[in-house]
């Protein structure tokens, strides 16, 4: 079955494919788009990566991911400035071997609490700080940075970032090449999401929606808790409405963390996924 | 050490204790103040839990808990109602046995989603819609309903009241007798908590502020992952502060869900809580 034109496989949802394995098990899905991670980009070299993209056919729908810049000054926030800078290149670079309708996104995961810190107001500033200091580099490489909130339970480890509104705000302080990720996974449980939703729409600011079921029980390691859509307890329907009546008309990125997924074979786990976004997502816009 | 004048040890703390063993690890640690459990009260049955409450001298800062009305109309509805009633009275004769200074307050936890149901915007409304039943039980019996909001993380299974602000909102629709529980673990992660508890406390809506840390890794069964204040990420001081600032002039609650604290001698945790409260918490008001 051919999947929605408008589905992207993630490929954090099929983490131990190379790039052109993913690719591989897109194109046999017949999924037309890929959220790109930088990790099996940087095994091959970004210009063989933009060559695998280019024949691919296939749209880069996001990178995956910058960020990690809650650390206070010093050598280690300028090398994470440093490699934020190199994502945004690379970033422009995949997305234009892409198909036409490949988004020029970078998806930025804010940082936790630096060792030993318990200075939450202080992480959240200098990654307010970090957004203004990289705006300027992605508007000129024709880049938008996509600030994602993870869910509360990662503020310590993760992500400062926590609702939809606090990312809202950093992008629009940031500048206008700064925008959000909504990924129903994180922000499924916000009593705030749907109106937050349509903040981020009448801004402009919406650069990726992303599609992922809560599950119970969590799993031991939480970070891996994440469900095909239809498999846990999220309506995909007032979100995916939300985001429609909003104006994003992007693709939509299946991206879940599982490690029973990520043992079963890349192109059964492309097949699921699709069928999933088809039979769950899709009749919602 | 003598405790801090308003600290008070929650009896989930030392959840396998009898409340006659609660009240002798409190007293043996000169805590002045005990948030008191329901089942731990039905093992020896209210008449004589009142008794060792108004022999113990100790004031009541709660009882836990009521709550867990998410469920559509039906007889598991109704029985949930009744037994918020029958909460609401125990709670009115346990805080009138204790000591001068105790707060007829009884925490209430939401519920889930019920089982099978991804309707999470109905659960809530059916939380509002309970509320608006008890507020009147409530006000007659002289008890202060107390909405906890629970960490994002149980929003599908434990709680789907998740922020301050709907626990805030859920308090001033159902009516004056409705207030809110300020936990640190479930708020500490809210860029919107410190205003929250401003605006809780100029409505009159602070009934209980609850002490714990978040500590990570979190453990296989996430509900038990809390720590001893000082043991995790939490910075108490702005969240503290905002509580004072409030207004809010009660008792503090120490509520610790954590294994291997419950493995420990109750008279030990008893006091590692005071101490940590002393060293962490007290100096902030």
């Amino acid at each position: 079955m051919s999947a929605h034109p408008r589905f992207s496989l993630n490929q954090a949802t099929i983490k131990r494919a190379s790039l052109a394995e993913a690719i591989e098990a897109a194109r046999a899905a017949e999924i037309p788009s890929v959220g790109v991670w930088r990790e099996p980009v940087a095994e091959v070299g970004l210009d063989a990566a933009t060559r695998l993209i280019a024949d691919s056919g296939l749209r880069v729908s996001s990178v995956c991911r910058g960020g990690f810049f809650s650390l206070p000054e010093g050598p280690e926030r300028a090398a994470a400035l440093e490699d934020n800078r190199r994502a945004i290149d690379e970033t422009a670079a995949l997305a234009a071997a892409g198909a036409k309708g490949s988004a020029a996104v970078l998806v930025l995961v804010a940082g936790g609490l630096p060792r030993g810190s318990r200075d939450l107001g202080g992480a959240r500033e200098r990654v307010r700080d970090a957004l203004g200091a990289l705006e300027p580099d992605a508007a000129s490489a024709g880049v938008t940075l996509a600030v994602e909130p993870l869910h509360p339970m990662f503020a310590a480890d993760r992500a400062v970032v926590s609702t939809l509104a606090q990312a809202i705000d950093l992008a629009v302080e940031a500048g206008p090449a700064v925008g959000v990720v909504v990924d129903t996974y994180h922000l499924w449980w916000d009593p705030d999401v749907l109106a937050q939703i349509a903040r981020a729409g009448s801004l402009g600011r919406i650069a990726a929606y992303q599609v992922c079921d809560w599950v119970t029980p969590l799993p031991a390691d939480v970070l891996l808790g994440r469900g095909l859509p239809g498999a846990g307890h999220i309506d995909f329907g007032p979100m995916t409405r939300a985001v429609a009546d909003a104006g994003y008309s992007g693709d939509i990125e299946c991206e879940i963390f599982n490690a029973e997924v990520w043992a079963r074979p890349f192109g059964d786990v492309a097949a699921a996924a699709s069928a999933a976004f088809s039979r769950v997502v899709a009749p919602h816009f």
